[in-house]
């Protein structure tokens, strides 16, 4: 049988690792693929864990037990995190982003991978600790941020949709006020995405009055659920009044100043 | 100054090449983060080579010239694809998935990370060498997969609409039939999503008669840009007048016997 050198381990288990973050993943996969023994892959994980958690991208948990092994937890160091949303608010000050409306155009960077899997490390980074079972969107700008999330979480994403469909099978709709516009809108979701009594916590691109965030926590109800946490790209905080207390945000928007610049900066929390 | 051990220089250089695929990264990047002279970074290097190429885990490319550094081109063994691709077929075959209408229930398959992951892994192998500018999708489900593959390939991810939104500033919008209704329809992209004379791919979950990828070289004209490759993640053989010829599939599905059996198994593509 083929032999591996440390340097080779660890370099595929780091590999390993990282691909299935928030997955317990049992010795002896290690320990079969590398046919090494048990004490030489605990040293091997012992280089990781060091340096991973040495360098602040994220950390290596041991966890004992039957069902035990290990698992790399997502993790961006406050130097990266910082130097990552900085950079962000240059690029959304551009003004070449404002959009008939007053709107900011950001479709661009919500679908952009680098910055998305960076913002949705900063999120999911928020939400380790707190047994999620399913990261929600709503259709369709969020769905690549709630992706990220869900993975970097190892959880399932659920999409919530605007309006049925006929490949969701039998459907769960409810009503909500949107809270900027104060109009009543849709939302929808198929009866088998979500298990009662799960723990959710919601993703969006934009938070403006939180009026969907909201809307999700009724849906939710409706699956015997409940919402944990929420965590938003771009929080608008020129909008006073929030349906929503506690939420975790990177950026922070409050409009355009009268010569017409984008105001953002990054997130006090 | 810090200094690292060989271990875990190669245990961080691995998880930083990991996460920014087919991006290209200078070799002082890692000689400056980890304090280390260039021959020993490139010694590191061989090492990480080495295993990922002998364990068919994707391979670390050389770029040499003065924007030159390595990257990381995304692979999955041969060995693991049919091991997912087995998997994958018989999740697919559980008959509590069909539903009303001879429709496949697979919105939860389409938003779970670790499926997308692997699917988005083997689709993205098949276009590494084309130069790819942008992966195109159209919303909804096949978003995830798509950001999947755009993050493989290390490129922008664009999401073309049903209808124009405001958020998306000026569009072009084109209408199209689908090839397996026959009906007419709208598509939509943000005149800002693609720059003229890009080379693109264009990412499903599901392939009927191929109407929509036809639709999207449509839509791709108005931007003086082409497809270059299609990939999707389930192809419905049962239509047999398909309007695109050259296309990657994971799954094939045939439909349901009389004994209402889902019929699916690996694509030969």
């Amino acid at each position: 049988m083929e032999k591996f050198t440390r340097n080779q381990r660890i370099s595929a288990i780091t590999k390993i690792l990282i691909e299935n973050p928030n997955k317990i993943i049992n010795l002896n996969t290690f320990t079969e693929k590398f046919n090494a023994a048990k004490s030489t892959i605990s040293e091997d994980l012992i280089a990781i864990k060091d340096i991973l958690s040495r360098l602040s991208m994220g950390r290596v948990e041991t966890i004992s037990g039957a069902a035990g092994g290990v698992r790399y937890v997502c993790g961006i160091s406050e130097e990266d995190r910082l130097k990552f949303v900085e950079e962000l608010c240059m690029i959304l000050k551009d003004r070449e982003r404002i959009i008939p409306g007053n709107f900011l155009y950001v479709t661009d960077l919500v679908l952009n991978p680098y910055i998305i899997q960076r913002a949705g490390t900063i999120l999911a980074s928020a939400f380790n600790n707190l047994n999620v079972d399913y990261v929600v969107t709503v259709e369709t700008k969020g769905i690549p941020l709630a992706y990220e999330v869900a993975k970097m979480l190892g959880v399932q994403l659920v999409v919530v949709r605007r309006e049925t469909k006929v490949t969701e099978g039998s459907t769960v709709t409810i009503n909500y006020v949107s809270g900027s516009t104060n109009r009543i809108q849709n939302m929808s979701l198929s009866k088998r995405a979500i298990k009662s009594g799960s723990n959710c916590v919601f993703i969006d691109d934009f938070m403006k009055a939180g009026g969907t965030a909201f809307g999700i926590i009724d849906l939710l109800k409706e699956f015997d659920s409940k919402l944990v946490g929420i965590g938003v790209l771009i929080d608008n905080i020129s909008i006073e009044k929030k349906l929503i207390e506690e939420y975790v945000s990177i950026i922070e928007f409050e409009g355009f100043d009268p010569d017409n610049n984008v105001i953002v900066y990054p997130s006090k929390r």
